[in-house]
């Protein structure tokens, strides 16, 4: 089951790193927790980076009702989530590169306006990026509803791209004498720093914190 | 010395964590790398993942003469950079919150045609990821550099956002039974992984690999 690539999604640029099946972006969308969205502003291009949960096949973006992007639903946006793995060290400095696997998904961001939907897409966004905590925490009220804007991208039409594995240099290279190889790099916690008049061990989803396993690549 | 907030930099939402002096921003754009550039394809949002380096005024973007980017020289766009410092778990949903320092940038970018202001961009894109690495490696040729976009941002619209510090509850809340608190995040070399071939250990510019301490907050 794939996305059917368009003329914004089809990769150009190597293709050869593009996927458009289900499993490798859902795999990206569901591992990241921050993404930016692309929307204009005045005929001006404006990309700002917020939290996003996926729910089958809609990503539910987090705004604010005072936000531009909360001004502008029903605009057209791009999300970009970018997971990045790698510095990718060559021996020529023409073919460095990250190893990393992005998704960028296009269309039509629909503002959420019913209560109860916007309620359900808010404990996803909390839920996806710390799983465990949506139940444990004070209920959403329809006051922190209403000061809190929620917009829906439905995933049609979109692409994956992901660059995995060793550098890659010009056969001439590969003497040149410096290392080369790949540093990986990953988002790691630090130790949790208790709110003030907060007693005890973080429970569980705290402490434990990690997100899903990276996704296996396509073939 | 600060950047003028124009209608597009003006920070709307939650404003006392916008700042525009330059010497916060600086302190952004040199600890990330990775950053979104935005702009318009066909009059639509279009956002990629992209590498980068600053250089006084100007960034600098990797770009590939074969990509969109690549394709669409002097078109307005947004560069944004987001640096996660960690996860703020509050005891409502509502106020869950990311500490965060971010930078956005606007203008038109300049597409770099002479090949050694090309290959001074792209030596610093190298160091600036790697600082020590440009030196070391195979020195960049002018078929490199034919096969290499790079453009310039000039740094003129310009404002970063920040939120750092603990967690921010209604007073209310302040007595929910639920652990709050912030998790920190960070970004962290694993393991280099040597090139089939390398022999011996990885220089220190790889093995002590760092971005540079968070800047201070703006006072």
């Amino acid at each position: 089951m794939s996305y059917t690539p368009t003329e914004m999604t089809r990769i150009r640029r190597l293709p050869e790193r593009a996927a458009y099946d289900r499993a490798t972006v859902h795999a990206i969308l569901d591992e990241g927790f921050l993404c930016t969205v692309a929307f204009a502003v005045d005929g001006r291009p404006y990309a700002l980076p917020t939290s996003y949960a996926r729910v089958g096949e809609t990503i539910y973006l987090h705004g604010s009702s005072g936000s531009r992007i909360g001004l502008h639903p029903g605009a057209e946006v791009c999300v970009t989530v970018t997971l990045l793995d790698g510095l990718v060290l060559a021996r020529s400095g023409f073919h460095h590169s990250m190893n990393y696997r992005s998704v960028m998904a296009f269309g039509p961001a629909r503002a959420i306006t019913d209560p109860d939907e916007k309620d359900a897409a808010l404990d996803a966004i909390v839920e996806h990026i710390v799983p465990g905590r949506a139940a444990a925490v004070r209920k959403t009220t329809r006051r922190d509803i209403a000061a809190t804007a929620v917009l829906a991208l439905d995933l049609v039409e979109v692409s994956a791209k992901i660059r995995s594995g060793p550098v890659s240099d010009e056969p001439e290279d590969y003497g040149y004498p410096v290392w080369a190889g790949v540093l990986p790099l990953r988002l790691v916690p630090g130790t949790p720093e208790p709110d003030e008049g907060i007693e005890g061990a973080p429970p569980a989803h705290v402490a434990d914190w990690a997100r899903p396993a990276p996704a296996k690549e396509p073939a």
